[in-house]
């Protein structure tokens, strides 16, 4: 399991949908990069330059959507991930 | 539906209005993209380095005005909305 | 009407005087950019990361000199307005 | 007259005198440009984010010298000014 | 021994385990640089701008999974280790 | 007289020794640029943003050691001079 | 002698090894260049915005490792010292 630092969020990235025209499987490109995820794990919270721990706004099992260009992929355990900083997530799928 | 994080605000842009010229479509060029639309959803503020939570300006419904140039492009649900955070708004249309 | 957020200013730009030589209109160029207008509206002021609103130095009506860089095109009602962050303003025409 | 907003300092930039060899006056070059001048105008000072006002240093009438690279060039009235940030101001001339 | 400064902690980075084709060792590639490591040493912790001494959250012997454009190599006793600030550490393995 | 604004120091510098090889002048070149000059002036000290005033370390009469791509030269009373935020030395000559 | 100002660290650098093969003493390249050496000045601290000195951590005398890219090379009393600001050092060899 990984367990995220600070006001780090992980994400399963959700599979893209195959685009098939006539049973064809049509190529992806960069405008259907996936940009929506399921949280499977998240830090404690962004520590302030108090000292102060930042509750987190989601949580484990949120859908969320991010902006394509943010975070770092991680392969771990054969699954790929994204690591995020929460301020990257755009919105919660409610 | 789309709950924005922070002070995030999620906006329905407003459709273009086709220029015709004799019944003919012209195409939009850059000059031309929308910079106006509808708050569909708020975020519940920016958290501020000292863990308070600003309280947010604009409101759903509220027509705005903001730089073409901000945001991100998000497709939902079929739709495209934009989703800025609030200082990239310029005005409220009253 | 347009209700700029926080600390910006909409100007409505002094039109550029037409440069004529014998009674033939000039082309303007850049260096002849207005930088002077009157000012429309005015937020509320700038919100600090502690919550407190400063208070505006601007005011409606009046005549400010701006950078030729600075702030944001908007075309509202069929007018061109400009939209700045008070801190873009130089000095107020007394 | 021009009343410059928060920190910034109108100064009246001093002719460079002509360089002349023989009668014939030269042409100023980059590395003659004037980067001293007097102080016409002072701002309240910068507002901090905690909203006190800072006291300006310098005052009307004082001489100064500026990086030639500082500041913006406002001309006003049919004279040239440069609106700087006292920050810019590297020398009060006593 | 080396003592890491402030917030930084080193890192003995994982050997890449070698890709072998009918037992011909391949070439690593920039794709496979290794971003997981055992933590053999941690600072005191970031110190404030207040002075105030803020405690690390990874310790001696943490797996971690890091960025791979972080930190700075740093050959020490015939050994590659990897100096990084805590923050570019993206999760622990638990 | 140059009176340095906040946290500037006004250096006079060291003139560099000429290179002679046989009684020959040897043009200098960037590597011999002096980084070693005599402090003739120091601001009041850096203002903060709460208003505070941070004293100065130089003082008149320093020989300091800078960066010789810090500050800006200064042409005053036909005398060169250089004028650096106090940040920008590196150290004084004991 | 040189006295650093503020929180920098002044570092006597660990003469490289010369490689030698045969005999023949190879060219140093970039990725050999040392990054080992040892205080020989340490700064009163950082003042913080606050007014407030931030004590030092490393000393006199111990031997650091900093990297390659940080820093300014000063030439003094013929020797070659690097100017660092303790931030910038890695760690300290135990």
């Amino acid at each position: 399991m990984l367990q995220p630092i600070g006001d780090r969020v992980i994400v399963k990235v959700k599979k893209e949908e195959e685009e098939t025209v006539g049973g064809i499987v049509l190529a992806s490109n960069a405008k259907q990069k996936p940009t929506e995820g399921e949280v499977v794990a998240v830090g404690n919270g962004l520590v302030t330059s108090e000292g102060k721990v930042l509750p987190m706004t989601v949580k484990e099992g949120d859908r969320v959507v991010y902006d394509k260009y943010s975070g770092t992929n991680v392969k771990y355990d054969g699954e790929e991930y994204l690591v995020l900083h929460e301020k990257d997530i755009l919105a919660i799928v409610k």
